[in-house]
């Protein structure tokens, strides 16, 4: 079982999974929402990240996903499963990292929940809005789209910037968008699937200090991958075609980002 | 580090958490939120609940809390990170015990987050609505309420039934309330605390095969517990009163319901 067929399982389950958030309507306004695990030794170690740096990578990755469907982010809910080690002062590192986001996207901490467990664990949960019917979504894009980039790819990053303002001002210019989390060679190869296109792609932005192959391969980018029919001031690294799979300089691209149960199944063997 | 410890330094960060669900100004409603995390040997036990049992009890977690503030409950999210041993089959019991639960509230499964993990862990979220201003509190009891339960106590069930319609029956009649996860001398101190009133009970309704003792401390009831001025055709079980505290029968009843990091530190010593 790798990650694919999961998600199937859950597809088959609801016609609102699929993008990078929920979208919900509500009035004028459709609201988004999206959840993101954050797991010790699955997601981060406790000896290479601090507490804030988890309380702010954390919120990251929602907010993350508000901007790729062009949304604004407005309340962040936290359930923390807590392990010995993690005390008060831990907690409070926790909040300072993730308020210290927050306060930048005006985004408030509306609740959670707490438990304790063998090893630290959090969920957070963001809700956001978009004007009705202006989501963005990875289904949209058609052959003859430019594939862009909002910025240089392949280094990891303790405190990622959520590309929120960039996702609202493609409302109405991008044909499909989402945040690049798992590589681009996964999310590409997903955002293909979901429009039912292929994409060539040569230049990819490569960002300082790191090899082409993490900026292919490697996840936790937190830039934003669009497709649109004009031309825009970000990363142009190539074109949508017909047909399906992904081409790098003229040879298949295979996707090989980050699948957490590949990930596992890889590990075990 | 209690709980209480822990939900204060929340509490200082916003002035959302409190009640049972987070409560978000949406036009002519409010929007619920609440989430609910249930791990494993922390909540339940592999070896004892059944995938489907864990699917139903996690949302029905999530329906009680917004059962407890008068709401309609909408959508669900779920976030689970899987051990090797939960793999297809076990998920697809899980969800069918999600969805037999979800149906007979018309809720609809609106997405959530998928990870691997050393062990199970799961996340519910549920969004729910109620009229604007109409949410049921902690905050509203006051001295000569009668303070009620909706059903006997104490005895723990695998498929909890939350009391989403009696919840949605008590707005404008209850003056306080919440539902009944962590046992009655905990939650009812907690109400307590919230309206700043104290509290006399006597006549705990006990669950078939239960003891008074786990009808006053156990917990995983899932029953409401509210006070009214009126007469209601729930279990009367006492008087909220002016000062602090609760008495059962005239003696002051410690507050000893589940406290997760209280628990821990216990388990520690």
């Amino acid at each position: 079982m790798n990650e694919r067929d999961l998600v199937r399982i859950l597809q088959r389950q609801s016609p609102l999974i699929g993008d990078d958030c929920a979208v919900l309507p509500n009035g004028r306004t459709d609201l988004l929402v999206t959840t993101d695990q954050f797991i010790e030794d699955v997601h981060f170690r406790r000896d290479t990240h601090s507490a804030s740096d988890i309380g702010w990578a954390m919120l990251a990755r929602g907010l993350s996903d508000i901007a790729s469907m062009g949304g604004t982010p407005d309340y962040a809910f936290v359930s923390l499963a807590l392990p010995e080690w993690a005390g008060a002062s831990w907690v409070k590192g926790f909040y300072r990292g993730f308020h210290s986001l927050a306060k930048r996207h005006s985004v408030k901490l509306g609740g959670g929940d707490l438990s304790h467990a063998a090893s630290l664990y959090c969920d957070v949960l963001v809700l956001g809005a978009v004007p009705r019917g202006k989501a963005l979504l990875r289904s949209g894009a058609t052959p003859g789209d430019t594939i862009y980039v909002s910025g240089p790819l392949g280094r990891p990053k303790k405190r990622p910037q959520p590309r929120v303002e960039i996702g609202q001002s493609l409302r109405g210019r991008a044909t499909a968008c989402m945040d690049l989390s798992d590589g681009l060679s996964l999310d590409l190869a997903r955002l293909c699937e979901a429009s039912c296109v292929g994409a060539e792609i040569s230049a990819v932005p490569v960002g300082r200090g790191a090899s082409i192959e993490s900026a292919l391969h490697g996840g936790e980018d937190y830039e934003l991958l669009f497709t649109s029919r004009r031309r825009l001031p970000y990363f142009a690294i190539g074109t949508i075609c017909t047909g399906r799979g992904v081409t790098f300089d003229g040879t298949p691209l295979e996707p090989r980002g980050y699948d957490h149960f590949a990930q596992r199944t890889t590990r075990s063997r």
